[in-house]
């Protein structure tokens, strides 16, 4: 079977409604595929033809947001579209999704995009982006199905084309094709991709581990990775996550051992075990365990509910009869018959394990009866999240396996053995590694050179960065608007930084407000000055302070001259400078002063 | 030598000025030596004197400001007065401290603090509660010395008499006594305290280590824990930091071995360590490998630049001649012939690493000349700020090594096997955890259980309770005023719950402040209604959005009668409602919403 052969229309998926391919040019067969020969000739066009850029959006220099860009001729097409989660320097962010000015400029030359697993740092910022760029999406089966409910809910569903496509099999995007290839990784149905250009075959790895016993019983398709490291790959894209951890990511199957010996320990307690809703083989064990030790399965949390509904509908998670009980019907059973899967493994304020915690979950208890199991590591930054959550938990009595010890997770990203692996089978000419901070990139790299990539073959890319290549030869040229874009509420990029920054003065000192009423014409002082303020100090016990400032703003305002006082800029900034100074001398705060003139 | 010959008054360390001792009555030996005869027959009165109460104010269900009082009869003595450092809920909150109420309404009762060793969170809070309670303070000499800095930055430098105690020795607190016993731990000069009492002797670890090749060979005094426990300790409080990891804490020497090596790896390059500046032994590691392998030292961080000058002066660390430079004199060397010393391990923003990351430090600017070592592991809530300073790092081409597995920084706290070896030695009667939070009391419990203490007697207490023991039993009896106090430039304790709320409300959607202008008497609306926010949007980019909001407000105000504008408190509430329901339905943000009315 030639490449071309592979180059099958993929089945649609959800065929609701009629689109014009207004974006989907029609091509012939010669125009798409450029043969190597025709590089080497001195014909500028063809070797313009010939050139392909890879223009990372995100995942590059932090952990989420993964979005890149391939480019060949008129034709572009996008893998992942993902958000990340704000830091604690972005108060009151709900998420971060990419800058898509670059996509929106050329919207026209989009061909599509895919999608290599349904992680929300890989499709959590489609649906910003189908609104703005409404292209078909490709991705596996589960992958649809997670995107499709995720659409539903931000109201485009039968908007969008989706396309259900099988590992081996490859979606043409002008004048390159993109095959899919089966990975392991902590969601099922989980690919790389390998993109066939006129320059050569780029091999992007999406996130990954090799896991030689995995849940579903479907391994790497390492072999694929392999031929075509025997055919000659132009570059590889390797995730970086677990680049700094040596060795190799033990399999998903490790976990389930520990469920069973945990299972005989908790013999007579109610067993409630917290995880990542879209971890679903890991929700396949705990399911499997409650098979084997008869125990019913209540499901808990919004998120694990609707994955685990969708997981079952399209056959990924194998659910024997009964075994699922409704949350009103638990108190039909003792506490030993019963497995609570919950979500929460994160320590998340509103997830129904932390409600639990907390003691402000309706139908759930905590007592010296329970069993919990945190199925997770924490994210960094969640670390204290989670401690909490654990500390609640076992004041109420229960006992609690949250620690490495037990083995109750493992990681679904290749550590450095993993990493080389994969570095090996494809040797690639060109390697660029992604998804991870700086370190983590850095390391990555140093893992390459170990494996015997020459160093001026490694790039450590910043998202925006266009890098051109022709077969031979590849470089940075130039750059792309690329940043991020940051979500509240409904709105989608009124947060900047001027907001951030007033939300962090804020948050730190808190604010004092000065009114005054000027009258129209005579520039009288007709009202005030008053002074309010919020979340700088408590006022009841600081009359004298607030007092005080009054005063400090009447000493200003009877300085003044007319002259003066007609000039609001001024006035202003002199009492917000002098208010400042004060208030500083006297507590050492700097809370945000802000002055209003009224005209009466 | 029985206890009392050990009962010797401690040199004065710092005895400037003269100081009634009014809080300090002199007691005859009959007194304050209570035997465990007298408690055994039935006399009300004795077995009330022969009662000890042990009441924790700090460092349970928490990491940080540890400060315990000790009880009997008439006297109290604190046992360490600690810090803690802000959560992310408490924004704007420079350090938090122990509620002092109970202490200060006891005032006259209290002989005296002792403290086990330097670090913030054992004598941080020591200013704030001598301003309030001016009573004697008995440490080991470099404890003192700390202590002393620290007072004078606050402006008690004379005003407290602070005392030298040697390990050993032992200290009247009227009818009870405190013997210090050595112990290892990340500071030098860190003791245990028995604490002698007519009920028996308490024991209290402080933080330890057991390391058998501490760098200034004193080895923790485990003969006299030894010695204690055979005579019959009633009670045993140990710290739980590290409760919930297997093993034994590796030595100090071993990061020695390591920075040997990297010493070694570094040739050519200018070396760079961070770590913290209490860790002297630490600095004393990396002196030694600079004299080894040539090199200068330079010191940066303020923090650093103190501690270092006062374990010097004191005699704690050994510095050859000629082997410290000026940073001005920097210049005259080559980066080779350098090793810098800097505050910053935890990626703290205004540290001198932190600076030097961000390309922001006047003396030092980071090329790939540098070989860094951050000697330290990220406290929880830190990680990322250190990954940030370690990503900046190799941006700029630095070599950066901070992983565990180069073995550049152990933990200044006992594993599971330690805390089980000092369970054993001391063999108490009644076993405290301290130290730590919820999980890490329950996980040292679990300890203590496997050692043999009975279930009934572990209590894992909360700050406040009133812990009583006559001897033969103890018990949790009451409780106290206890919690924590915020401080915030220079107030302390006028930040509470409801500044913090405010702090948290306004960080997340900011604020919009509408303000109208009602004219005395008439109540007509002289000026406004004007609408101003700030940490909401992008001003600019929602005229639209605070037009209408604007117009929100006139429709209330229009369709207000006379009657109701009167009623301010009524209008204030309409105003606050019915808009924060109209910008939510725009945008589901919720900002604050601040109605000002001005008569004029």
């Amino acid at each position: 079977m030639n490449e071309r052969e592979k180059f099958t229309r993929p089945k649609k998926y959800t065929p609701k409604g009629t689109y014009q391919k207004r974006y989907y040019k029609k091509r012939t067969p010669a125009e798409n595929i450029v043969t190597p020969e025709k590089h080497t000739q001195p014909q500028p066009k063809e070797i313009r033809k010939a050139t392909v850029k890879i223009i990372p959006l995100g995942g590059l220099n932090e952990i989420g947001k993964n979005m890149t860009v391939f480019e060949c001729s008129n034709d572009m097409f996008i893998l992942d579209c993902g958000l990340s989660f704000p830091d604690s320097d972005m108060p009151g962010v709900d998420i971060v999704i990419p800058d898509f000015a670059y996509v929106e400029r050329n919207r026209d030359r989009i061909r599509g995009i895919v999608i290599t697993h349904g992680h929300e740092d890989h499709i959590g910022a489609l649906p910003y982006l189908l609104k703005k760029v409404n292209v078909p999406v490709y991705a596996t089966r589960l992958t649809i199905g997670l995107i499709e409910s995720k659409l539903k809910e931000q109201g485009l569903s039968g908007k969008v084309r989706l396309h259900v496509v099988e590992p081996r099999k490859t979606v043409k995007m002008g004048c390159m094709a993109v095959e899919f290839i089966k990975v392991n990784h902590s969601i099922p149905d989980s690919v790389g991709m390998a993109v066939h250009t006129p320059a050569g075959v780029i091999i992007h790895t999406g996130d990954f581990k090799i896991d030689a016993t995995p849940i579903d019983g479907k391994v790497i398709d390492l072999a694929r990775f392999g031929e075509l490291g025997n055919k000659g790959v132009l570059a590889l894209m390797s995730e970086s996550t677990n680049a700094e951890r040596a060795g190799f990511t033990r399999s998903e199957k490790t976990v389930g051992a520990s469920f069973d010996r945990l299972f005989q320990q908790a013999e007579g307690k109610r067993v409630i075990i917290a995880t990542f809703s879209s971890n679903i083989h890991r929700v396949q064990q705990i399911i499997n365990c409650a098979v084997k030790y008869e125990r019913k399965v209540a499901v808990f949390g919004r998120s694990m509910i609707n994955v685990i509904a969708t997981a079952k509908e399209l056959g990924y998670l194998n659910v024997p009869d009964k075994i699922m009980i409704d949350i009103e019907d638990m108190d039909s059973y003792n506490s030993e018959e019963i497995v609570l899967i919950t979500t929460g493994s994160q320590g998340e304020p509103m997830s129904a394990l932390t409600r639990m915690a907390m003691n402000d979950h309706k139908q759930v208890v905590i007592t010296p009866m329970d069993f919990i199991i945190i199925s997770a590591t924490p994210i960094p930054g969640n670390e204290k999240y989670v401690t909490k959550v654990v500390n609640e938990l076992m004041k109420s009595g229960a006992e609690v396996v949250y620690e490495a010890m037990y083995e109750v997770h493992v990681s679904g990203h290749a550590c450095q053995e993993e990493l080389k692996l994969m570095l090996a089978l494809t040797k690639p000419k060109f390697f660029i590694p992604v998804h991870g901070e700086y370190k983590h990139l850095k390391k990555h790299s140093e893992l390459a050179l170990e494996v015997g990539i020459p160093e001026e073959n490694i790039f450590i890319a910043s998202i925006g960065n266009v890098i051109e290549t022709d077969g031979n030869k590849m470089s940075i040229v130039s750059q792309v608007p690329a940043g991020r874009t940051l979500v509240d509420g409904l709105g989608v990029g009124d947060v900047g930084s001027i907001v951030l920054h007033d939300r962090k003065h804020l948050a730190q000192d808190g604010i004092i407000i000065v009114v005054i009423g000027l009258e129209r014409g005579s520039n009288r002082i007709s009202a005030g000055p008053d002074i309010i303020s919020r979340g700088f100090v408590y006022v009841r016990e600081s009359e004298e302070l607030m007092t005080d400032a009054r005063k400090c703003i009447k000493d200003i305002l009877y300085g003044c001259s007319y002259a003066e006082l007609r000039e609001w800029g001024f006035l202003k900034d002199k009492m917000r400078d002098e208010l400042a100074e004060f208030i500083y001398k006297k507590t050492q705060r700097h809370p945000m002063i802000l002055p209003i003139i009224m005209e009466t």
